[in-house]
């Protein structure tokens, strides 16, 4: 019985990977005129998974194995708590009003571009509306013992996370980073920054972060780059973890952290044990353990000194004369500038978690207070004025600047500065086994992938978040490993004793 | 019970479509260590479509259908006499049969690779008799009323031709090629041929074939340009037909006339009528009328002089001062040597039916008579240098060159001659109705493209070969159209008179 249940497990994961296929092809280089056979293909491969996925042989084995756990393996048991929890995600939504939510989302994706182009909140409010009624249609039928509505989504991209401990955690690094930044407009020394903006031609970008990602150790014989609008890491399988990223020869740090970035993910994806393949265990344990990764690599390599020190005469061999009169501790300090900014994506690694907290807060008023809609954009302003010290000119650089809510994704956005916590907490404690900077400093950063793998991407998802973090590190998250972090590095570009 | 039995067969070609993206992402850029995994993957995917294609529902559309033809559309009757076709060559052989038949040919391509590097035919012979054996014992389960067993093969790739066809026409079109070898021999001047050896960038090379096959009508938006070590086409539907190329910067003709045999293969699938869409109509008719679309393009555009009148200024162009010093007639007739060799697919367009003829020569030896397989080197070489003057010295440059034995393919190289002879009187028959020669001379090839969208692409495999043939030309297969049109470019070329 449980042969047969593996057997059908993978099934699932082999039509996924025929869906995740026809994706990377169609955001890589399918023709421009195949969208819509496209999308008859994948539609019908994602109809395929998901009836497997819900159908009466899973409800047989859900209710088999619940009464019968002691017929499962130590493995299968493992595999079975992790196909039930999706189970009762997938299972518990009629499928009519899942479909109807489909075709909803992706009718909200074009008004959410049409809002866009006329910087106009009020042609997407409606929609929006309609997304959040299916959500809020959905959460009881999702809830288990969460304590508010809005922990059900959360739940979702991070098993086990709570508002409970969000409001705590947040509250202490919104507070932690305003300091920072007070300490910096009032003593701080602003670093040059000009030269970021030099023009470095996509083929030297490319070279340069081909040999960086190597040097992580992302293996491109199990993963290869592509150019993408929006770049992604896709994961077929542990063997091929493909990573995309976009160019801007005017801002060569875009895409070189981009694919750092997307590289973390890959890196991931490409430890996870063998064993857990063509179940719901292959593939990273939730969201925020996967920014964990990607941001570890992003933002904690990508932004050390001695990384720099190492990599940065690799791009100056690249780029000729281009940065010939830039040394050393001008490139870094350049790289390293914080400012406040409009939108998330173009912000800076002080001032980001700000960003996420403000959705958050803004999610947690619209699932537990049942806010109105209309006063979205001001309440959006006024966040941004009160803690970044901006206020957005349009609903452009404002309330509309993410794709996340018209796919209904709701409760996502704290995984990104949950990662952040996460991957400040572990650098910190990988300096109690190794001196992280001395590795970064030398040519062969193995030892920094191996101590990753040994405590975050051998398990898949076979472990939950607060139990990788807790082993890992020895403590539940605790955002104190983020704020001095920060602090260090920024007082240090910004020459504050 | 129509719409019922359209949904299976749109079902079937889904699947076979993602099987298809499977194998072109395989060959084009699939991360090396992800083999196995990918093998996974695309035999789930084709077991799925292969049970929908054999399983008890399909039987009861077959059973039901035959027995109530009248209940169907027209459309429907025309879908399922193909669908009806395929299911007898699948549904006929038992599938362990079939299964152990699949192991054996990819266990037959690593012997046949290693034969090749041996240079040694005995390395391959006994897997070689085992494919026939499997085909000799397939043969009668396919079997309707072919006249011998070597028909029957002929028959799956072309459908409606005999061996009673080709021995009469083959036999016409060895006289005719050998008689004008023999003038070409006895009055001909050899072009001057060392330019075409010069170095062209691969950049130079790709920038010049994307163009003409633009001019040709090969349409972008609906395709794209890869590099594979093996060139190909496929379609994966009818706005997504993909071609590859691999390319020699010191043979650009290699690359320039292979990217328009896949062009030609490509316009042929991107013109076919969209109502055959996921049906078995959609695709081309047949693999001889596929290279009737595939040669016409390659040889009689790709050979012919107004063609290069128009294009040689663009390779000029496109190349600096490469061919500065070759003036298009120098060009023209060093593109168009002919000469005598041993390999098949780097011959030219007077020897190349030779090297099918023998070939098709040996596998009727082989099917109708028995041969013994002990034997075939030495009758190889022996036709070699009847037909061809020459002998090969090793079992490489001979019996092992071809890839198809390995993959239990019997019967399919005589559509590539077929195909040539179809070119060339479509090519007649196209003169009738427009000056060929004249549009080439121009910007647009347009009339040419639209003539056999009219009379081929459109009906996909909705007519039998010859169906077409006969109604685009006016009569069935003649082969007097090709030694004709041999004889005359060739004699020009070769200065006879």
């Amino acid at each position: 019985m449980e042969t047969k249940f593996l057997a059908h497990l993978r099934e699932i994961a082999l039509l996924q990977e025929a869906v995740g296929l026809a994706e990377w092809d169609s955001q890589t280089g399918m023709p421009e005129d195949a969208a819509d056979y496209r999308a008859d293909m994948s539609s019908y491969l994602s109809g395929l998974a998901f009836d497997k996925l819900t159908n009466q042989e899973m409800a047989n084995y859900m209710a088999y194995f619940t009464e019968h756990p002691d017929e499962l393996s130590e493995f299968g048991q493992a595999v079975f708590a992790k196909a039930k929890e999706n189970y009762e995600l997938d299972a518990n939504i009629p499928a009519d009003r899942n479909q109807a939510f489909s075709r909803l989302t992706s009718i909200a994706h074009s008004k959410w571009v049409e809002a866009r182009k006329q910087k106009n909140y009020g042609i997407f409010k409606d929609t929006l509306e309609e997304i959040i009624a299916f959500q809020k249609e959905f959460i009881p039928l999702w809830r288990k013992d969460e304590a508010t509505p809005y922990d059900v989504l959360l739940n979702q991209y991070e098993p086990g996370m709570t508002t409970a401990i969000l409001d705590k955690v947040f509250e202490q690094v919104k507070l932690g980073i305003m300091a920072i930044r007070q300490e910096i407009a009032d003593k701080g020394t602003a670093p040059r920054t000009d030269f970021i903006h030099r023009y470095v031609p996509v083929e030297q970008q490319r070279e340069f972060v081909i040999q960086v990602a190597k040097d992580l150790n992302y293996d491109f014989n199990r993963g290869r780059l592509d150019d993408t609008v929006h770049p992604f890491m896709l994961n077929l399988n542990r063997n091929d973890a493909r990573i995309t990223t976009r160019w801007d020869e005017h801002d060569f740090p875009m895409a070189t952290l981009g694919v750092i970035h997307e590289a973390g993910h890959g890196i991931y994806e490409q430890n996870v044990d063998a064993k857990y393949d063509y179940t719901p265990l292959a593939g990273g344990a939730s969201m925020g353990i996967h920014e964990s990764q990607s941001l570890f690599h992003e933002i904690i390599i990508g932004g050390s000194e001695s990384f720099w020190q190492r990599e940065y005469p690799l791009l100056q061999k690249i780029t000729g004369e281009t940065f010939a009169d830039i040394d050393f501790e001008t490139f870094y300090k350049g790289l390293k500038e914080t400012k406040a900014s409009l939108v998330r994506i173009e912000s800076d690694s002080l001032t980001y978690p700000l960003h996420i907290i403000i959705r958050y807060e803004i999610e947690k008023m619209i699932f537990n207070d049942n806010l109105d809609l209309g006063d979205l954009p001001t309440i959006w302003n006024d966040k941004y004025e009160e803690y970044l010290g901006i206020r957005p000119e349009n609903d452009l650089e404002g309330i509309l600047q993410d794709v996340h809510w018209s796919g209904g994704s709701f409760g996502y956005f704290p995984s990104y500065a949950l990662g952040y916590m996460y991957a400040a907490q572990l650098y910190h404690a990988m300096n109690q086994d190794i001196d992280v900077e001395a590795v970064l400093a030398t040519t062969d950063y193995t030892p920094i992938t191996n101590w990753l793998t040994t405590r975050i991407h051998q398990y898949g998802s076979s472990r939950k978040p607060n139990q990788l973090i807790k082993e890992a590190t020895g403590e539940g998250l605790n955002p104190q490993y983020l704020i001095d972090y920060m602090r260090k590095l920024y007082f240090k570009v910004y020459g504050i004793k």
